[in-house]
C-alpha cells in the first residue's frame, strides 16, 4: 500500500490528461515514421511551432468577451497580454504564413506533428491533450491540391498496413451544404449551424434520426429532447434528396436526382468534386478507397470548399469483447479566409490532420502496432556489493559489444536487495536473461545465463524445489569470454 | 511585401518562443534518436507524462501565497484548481512514482524527453518552451546508480561524435559544501543561498571574484555591485581551500589539503565522491571523461548528494566570427526528498537531464549535425493544365517506385504560375531536379529531366541566352520507362 503524506499535494493528473508507458510510446513513434515518411514522399517539409501564441493570433477570442474562448487553456503573461495553448496546429500555421510570406515558396508545403490542448469535459476516450499530424498546402487555389490530400490520406492508412476496403476517404464540399441552404432560403446563423450539426449525424442517427433533427425535434433513448432547426416539409425533403448517401459519384449525384437545387454555390461545389473525382481515379483509386460524400461536413468552423473524412470501417472487439467501430481518424478540407485575418489578402490553403491516438488504438485493435515481450534489459545480478565495478563491466560488454553486432540492452541491478527481489525486479521489466555470478563462477572464469522466459516454461513442469535444484531449468554455465554470444543465442531463440 | 491587415490581429509570437524548420528538426531527430538508443541500451524505458499538472504538484506554489510561483506558466480550470505547465521532467516523475508506487519496479528507471516552459525573462538563447532529454533512476540510494548517470553522459556525448577531451562530465557532492558551511557555522538561509551562488560563478569570475562575492561584495564591469555574503576572512579561507579546483581525485583532495573541515557531512559526501570515483575509474572513464569537481553546485534546490555537471570543453565561431563556448548541456544529481512529499516515506533518486537545443547548437558547430543541401522534392512541372493527371502520375511513380528501391520524395507542382514561377518555386524549396513534359516530349514518349544542382554550376560559365538554349546544360531526354532509373542517376551524382 502506498503511504500518503496527508499534509502534502495529491500525486494525481487533472482530469483528461494521461500518462503514457513505453509499449505505447514505441507504437507510436512507429506510426508518426511511417506517416513522416509517406508525407516526406508527397514532398511535404516539416514545421514546428511552439505550444504558446499570442491568443488573438489563435482566434479564439469571442466576440462581446474580454476572456479567450473558454475551450482553450488560457492566460496572462507579465504584461497582462492574454497566450493560449495552441487548440489544433492550422491556427498557428496561418500565423506563421503570415510572418514569414514574403519568403516562403508558394505554395508552401509543411507538415506538422505535436500534441494539441482543448479546455474540454474530458469523457471516455476523450483527452484535453492529445497529437495531431497535419499537412497543408498553403497559397493555391488548385483543385488538384485538394485531390491530393485524398490520395496522401489513402497512401498513409495503407502504408500503416491498413488494406484497401477497410477504410474510406470520403469527400464532399461545403459549398454544396451552403448553396442548398441558400436554396431554401435559410439565413439565420443558428438555425443553419442546427442544419449542418444534424447533417454530420447522419452515420449515427440514420435519415430518420436527421429528420426529426432538421424538423421539430428529436428525442433521445434517455428521453432527453434535442430541439430541431424547424424547417418544414419542402426544406427538409430538398436537403435530404440532395445530401442523402450513398452517392456512388460526383456527376451522377447531379444528374439522378431531379429537382436538386441548381445555383452558383451547388454548381462551384459539384464542379470542384467532379474534379476531384476525376484526379483521384485517374490515379487508381477506386470508390473502395476514395468515395464521394455529400453528408459529410466536417466540424462546423472554417472550411470554404472540399472537406475530406478519413474513416476505418472495420469493427474489433475491445478488452471488453464488446464490438468497437472506430470511425474517424482524420480529416481535413480547404479554408481560404484563415491567413487573412492577418494580411488582408486572400491565401487560399488546404490540409489534412489526423489524430494519432484514435489511429494507434485501430492499429493495435488490427493487430498492426508491434506488441513485444522480454523486450526489458538483461539484468546483471549483483551477488557481491564489493564487486559492483565487475557487474558494471559485464552490462557494459553487452551494451557495447567488441563483436561489432547490435548492442544488447542491458543493466546492472542498481538496487541494495538481495537474491529474491532481484529475480522479481527482473521479471517486472520483462528481461528476456539475467546473469549471475558469484565467487564459485568467478573462481571458474564462469557466468551463469539464466533464461527467464525458457525458465517459465519449464517451471511448469517441476514437481519440487529438490527437482529444480538438480535441473536448474533454463540455466547454462559459460565461460565469461562466451558471454556475449550465449547471450546474443537466448535473445535469437526468444525472436524464433 | 507584406499587407497587413490593420484590423486584425499581428502574426507574431509571444517574446522568447521560436518556430523551427525542417532542416533543424531533421537533426533534432538526429539528435534524440542517438540519445535514446544509448539510454535504452542501458535499461531505461520511455515514459511520457502530459505538459499540464496541478501546481501543487509540482511544488511550485510559495509559502505565504495563493498564486504559483511567477517563472511557472499557471492557469485555473473550471473548478478553479491551479494547472500549470511542466517546467522540468523530474517533479511529474515524482507525481508520477507517487500515484503508482506499488505497481513500478523498484528501482524505478525511465528516460523521457519532451519539451518544458519556464515563464522567465527571455534573452539571447534563452527560450520560454525547450526540450530537455532526462533519465532517473529511482527507489535506490545505491551510488552505484550516481556512478551509472557519470558513464551515461559520457558514452552519450561520445556517442553524438564528442570525442573524449572535448567534454568533462564534472562531479561533486552537496554534502560536501552543507558541510563547509556547518564548518564555518554559517546557518542563515539567505546567506547560505549567497554563498552557493557565488561558488556557482567559479567558471565565470574566477578565484578573485568569488572570494569578493563571499565577503562585502564584487563590482562587476558595468560598475553595478552586488552584495556579498559577509563571511569573515577565516570562514572564506576555510571555503576557498575546500573547493578551490582543481582536484584531480576525491581522495586526494582530502588528503593533501590540512585544515580540511571535517565532519559527518563532508566525510559522507567524500566518502560517496570517492565511491563513484572508483567506479568510473575501473570502468574505463579517466580524468579528461568524468572529473572530481567541488565547485560544481548544479542549481539551488533539490539536490541532496551527488551532482553532476557535463561541460563541453571545445570553442568554436558562431556566424558573426566571435568565439563561443558552450559550456554546459546537461547535468543532473541526487535528489532524496521529491517523492516524499507526496507519500511521506523517503525514496531516495538520482537522474540526468541534458538541455537539447544547447547541444544541438553545439553539434552543428562541431560539423556533427548532418546539414544537407538540394534535399527537397523533385519537383514535376505542370506544363499542360489539362494533363494534371498524368503530371500527378510521373511523381506517383517515383514517390512509390517500382523497382524495390528506395522511394523518392516528389511533387507535381501545385500552384497555378507558368513555368518561370515554377523553377524559382523549385530553387527555393532545394529540389535536386525537375521533371518536364510538354506536348513534344509527350508526343516522343518522352520526359526532359533537367538537374538543378548540375545545372546552377554549368550556368556560372555560359556567355548568353543562346548559347544556352542550344546546349541546355545538365538537361535530358529520357524515354518516359526510363525515368525512375534516370532520376536516381542524377540524385546518385548529387550525393557522390
Amino acid at each position: 500500500m502506498v503511504k500518503v503524506n496527508r499534509t502534502g499535494p495529491a500525486a494525481r493528473l487533472p482530469k483528461g490528461f494521461r500518462d503514457s508507458c513505453a509499449e505505447e510510446l514505441r507504437a507510436t513513434r512507429q506510426i508518426l515514421a511511417k506517416i513522416r515518411e509517406v508525407y516526406e514522399s508527397y514532398g511535404f517539409a516539416e514545421l514546428d511551432t511552439p505550444a504558446i501564441e499570442f491568443t488573438d493570433a489563435l482566434g479564439k477570442f469571442l466576440p462581446d468577451q474580454d476572456r479567450p474562448n473558454e475551450a482553450v487553456f488560457s492566460f496572462q503573461d507579465e504584461d497582462e497580454q492574454w497566450l493560449s495553448l495552441r487548440y489544433d496546429l492550422t491556427a498557428p500555421l496561418a500565423r506563421y504564413v503570415a510572418e514569414n510570406f514574403d519568403e516562403l515558396p508558394k505554395p508552401f508545403r509543411r507538415y506538422a506533428v505535436g500534441p494539441v490542448w482543448r479546455n474540454e469535459k474530458p469523457g471516455p476516450g476523450r483527452f484535453r491533450q492529445f497529437v495531431q499530424f497535419d499537412a497543408d498546402t498553403v497559397g493555391t487555389d488548385n483543385i488538384a491540391a485538394d485531390a491530393e490530400f485524398c490520395m496522401l490520406a489513402a497512401d498513409t492508412l495503407e502504408a500503416l498496413g491498413i488494406e484497401r476496403g477497410r477504410y474510406v476517404i470520403k469527400v464532399s464540399n461545403r459549398k454544396i451544404v451552403e448553396g442548398v441552404l441558400e436554396a431554401i432560403a435559410l439565413t439565420d446563423p443558428r438555425r443553419r449551424l442546427t442544419v449542418l450539426r444534424a447533417i454530420d449525424k447522419f452515420d449515427r442517427l440514420g435519415l430518420e434520426g436527421v429528420r426529426q433533427l432538421l424538423g421539430e425535434g428529436r428525442k433521445d433513448e434517455s428521453g432527453d429532447f434535442t430541439r430541431g432547426a424547424e424547417l418544414n416539409k419542402q426544406q427538409i425533403a430538398v436537403l435530404l434528396a440532395a445530401l442523402q448517401p450513398p452517392v456512388s459519384s460526383a456527376s451522377e449525384a447531379r444528374v439522378r436526382r431531379s429537382g436538386f437545387p441548381s445555383n452558383e454555390l451547388t454548381d462551384a461545389g459539384f464542379g470542384e468534386l467532379t474534379q476531384i473525382e476525376d484526379l483521384v481515379r485517374a490515379a487508381g483509386y477506386a470508390e473502395n478507397s476514395i468515395r464521394i460524400d455529400p453528408t459529410v461536413v466536417r466540424g462546423l468552423e472554417y472550411y470554404t470548399g472540399p472537406v475530406f473524412e478519413a474513416e476505418l470501417t472495420f469493427q474489433a472487439k475491445n478488452a471488453a469483447g464488446e464490438i468497437i467501430r472506430f470511425g474517424s481518424v482524420g480529416g481535413g478540407g480547404r479554408y481560404d479566409n484563415l491567413v487573412e485575418r492577418f494580411i488582408g489578402e486572400k491565401v487560399p490553403a488546404t490540409g489534412f490532420s489526423i489524430g494519432v491516438s484514435r489511429l494507434q488504438a485501430a492499429l493495435s485493435a488490427l493487430g498492426r502496432a508491434e506488441a513485444r515481450t522480454g523486450t526489458g534489459p538483461v539484468l546483471v545480478l549483483v551477488m557481491d556489493k564489493d564487486r559492483i565495478a565487475d557487474y558494471q563491466k559485464l552490462a557494459r560488454r553487452l551494451r557495447q559489444p567488441s563483436d561489432g553486432g547490435p548492442p544488447i540492452r542491458a543493466e546492472m541491478y542498481l538496487g541494495t536487495a538481495g537474491m529474491r527481489a532481484q529475480m522479481k525486479y527482473a521479471d517486472k521489466r520483462g528481461a528476456p536473461c539475467v546473469i549471475i555470478q558469484g565467487g564459485e563462477e568467478r573462481a571458474k572464469g564462469e557466468v551463469q545465463i539464466k533464461d527467464l522466459i525458457e525458465g517459465a516454461k519449464a517451471a511448469a513442469n517441476i514437481k519440487d524445489s529438490k527437482e529444480w535444484r538438480e535441473r536448474r531449468p533454463a540455466q547454462i554455465a559459460v565461460a565469461e569470454s562466451n558471454l556475449l554470444a550465449a547471450v546474443r543465442e537466448v535473445l535469437a531463440r526468444h525472436e524464433a
